[in-house]
């Protein structure tokens, strides 16, 4: 990843603050324009502190200069004091960029439970800010990851009436030794001048067929954020939420999102291989999303691709389970390319059963035959060492 | 378990037939007097061949003579040749007691989209029938399990009208090592007179509080099925659906179905911890529900249960994306008897972690502080040899 890939008029920087042992725990995304802000928050009923505060920020002013994200402590189930916290981190980043208070987000990401420890932040936050660069978006995106094994950065440019547009994200991945829920985080930063409709319309929509659609163990984080930053440095004529411009802004944000949520399952906990589930012939969206959710999250199917058994019988059950209506004796399943079960019944043909599940990139599609529409979730398998992570660990 | 415990009129055996190794594969429960009968069946679309039979059976007659259960080999997926094995299971098993062939069900568990050895399963029903005894309960119940580690045998006793009414039960557990999907099967026995309308009520009200209130990893079979046959043998006044005698009876149906459903749990694969849900203070008994499903078949906190460790941020998190309303602010937990969140905050006495989650019955309780309705769900916790047993094994 080439550092200048970060858009027009950002800074960026990470830093180790001690929340963490060992590794960088502190990271600051600053325009020295104020962006138009789309975000999409865990639907969680428990939300941590941070993310109560940044959805009435948003509300009130949706101009935003800096985002300060710490991990290592979630900052949630912390009540009134957990609140006062997250304020102060805005605060004192405002103070040390001279913004307004409104207008600095914060994220947090670590173990439930715990105060911040607001000495170490508060402490560091003059250095971040010192940090601030247009070459540290690696230390950044460092600082934003917690058991992940590998930074997630990606970036795509587009020329818009003449302009260049870069969309340039960072994420952080479902690492969950400490109980922090497989949290996953995601900024996204561009320089396009894009009205606040499109920006919403456009994350909604890229969010759908990526961050919405994976899977590594079904439990949905108190603190899942994805942020989308416009700082209209670019220049380009103001893209509205319909026309070329859009759809050329669209699928670059589209393939930004999917790739880093399939880094982020890639990077799944003990994960040994990237699975994509497809269901097609579906008679809505809803339908085919909610079949491949099924299977993805089957324990059963995740188990038998770690084995490298091609267990069709496990799929078809997990979709029969799944409460999306089909005729079960139109049926089709199809691994890795080979035909399993037709109408309904199993093939008797499994040649090459032993060429299945066995690389580690693995497709699972099943056909409904009930409709055109088709949906993919990307998961992973489940292994020992994701056993290992999450039980043998004392808080 | 004394074998005298067998509702009267019913006869039972269990014997080798060869469709799995070295153990018992065929069970055969009959009664001298056909029986009226209630069942439920799994909700998965994908639905064995027997399964289908037996629907269109209860239908058509709902007297019942025998059950005739194999196992090793599911007849699921397996089209139009699956159906014709499953009557001809019945008919020859009808040809042999010399009772009509709709008044024989099959069950089959084990492989899914394997045709049935029907020659070594027709072969053995003369041996089957000639084995019936008072005293082959335990056999019965051998011929049923799978990868189960113990038989599982529950019987109840009471008196109505001065008669003693038996109700006795068997079932197979959630073995999976073979890809039969956790298949539950269970046959309740009883020689009380009771009315069709009262004994159909009776076992959708016993299931609730047991068979549909356990989760081992979430994954619903093709061949679920539960069974209660009564015999009026026992010649007591019949059993209407309401009063003392019919309370008596629900009673002992729900002692014998919950103690058969944790003995499921007990035995599930890999599992050395046995826990129990407690979800109080809902709105709704489908919210208390709800909420404890969550949490109960949340892998995370399946593993924080194995690592002993008090992982209430978890609970929080999958109560939190349960989709029930609650205020976070007014979330309880309490954990083996520690109140570990009160008011939505950790509470900050945490003195008895160590005595938390150590022994071999969990307890989580959650209050969500709501309203005044409370369910229970019991499940176990995951373990390295779960996925050991579903992933190292090829078809």
């Amino acid at each position: 990843m080439k550092e200048n890939k970060l858009p027009k008029g950002f800074l960026v920087s990470g830093v180790y603050s001690g929340v963490k042992r060992k590794r960088k725990d502190l990271a600051l995304f600053y325009s020295e324009v104020p962006c138009k802000t789309a975000a999409i928050f865990t639907k969680n009923k428990v939300k941590a502190a941070p993310l109560v505060l940044a959805e009435r920020q948003l509300k009130k002013n949706n101009l935003v200069s800096a985002v300060i994200v710490n991990s290592g402590n979630a900052n949630c189930m912390t009540g009134a004091r957990g609140m006062r916290d997250a304020e102060r981190m805005a605060k004192e980043v405002a103070k040390a960029l001279g913004c307004a208070e409104d207008a600095v987000l914060v994220s947090s990401t670590g173990i439930i439970g715990k105060f911040m420890p607001m000495d170490k932040i508060v402490g560091s936050i003059g250095h971040l800010v010192k940090k601030l660069s247009r070459k540290a978006l690696n230390a950044a995106a460092e600082g934003i990851i917690t058991t992940d094994r590998f930074k997630k950065i990606v970036s795509r440019e587009f020329i818009a009436g003449g302009e260049k547009i870069t969309i340039t994200g960072v994420a952080k991945g479902a690492g969950m030794i400490e109980p922090d829920m497989a949290t996953m985080l995601c900024y996204i930063l561009t320089d396009a001048d894009i009205s606040r409709d499109a920006l919403k319309k456009a994350l909604s929509s890229a969010a759908a067929g990526s961050f919405n659609a994976i899977t590594v163990d079904g439990d949905m984080s108190t603190n899942d954020t994805v942020m989308l930053l416009a700082n209209a440095e670019a220049g380009n004529k103001t893209i509205k939420n319909n026309g070329a411009a859009f759809a050329a802004f669209q699928k670059k944000l589209n393939e930004v999102s999917k790739e880093l949520a399939k880094m982020v399952v890639r990077d799944g906990e003990g994960a040994t291989k990237f699975i994509e589930v497809k269901v097609l012939g579906a008679k809505s969206l809803k339908d085919a999303h909610k079949a491949a959710n099924a299977i993805a999250g089957s324990m059963l199917v995740k188990c038998a691709v770690l084995g490298g058994d091609p267990n069709w019988g496990r799929i078809a059950s997990s979709v029969g389970s799944s409460g999306v209506p089909f005729d079960p004796d139109k049926l089709e399943i199809v691994l890795d390319g080979v035909t399993f079960v037709k109408n309904g019944v199993f093939h008797p043909t499994r040649k090459k059963t032993d060429l299945v599940f066995k690389g580690n990139d693995v497709l699972i599609e099943v056909d409904l035959a009930r409709g055109k529409k088709h949906a993919s979730v990307f998961t992973c398998d489940i292994t020992k060492k994701y056993i290992e992570l999450n039980a043998h660990y004392t808080t």
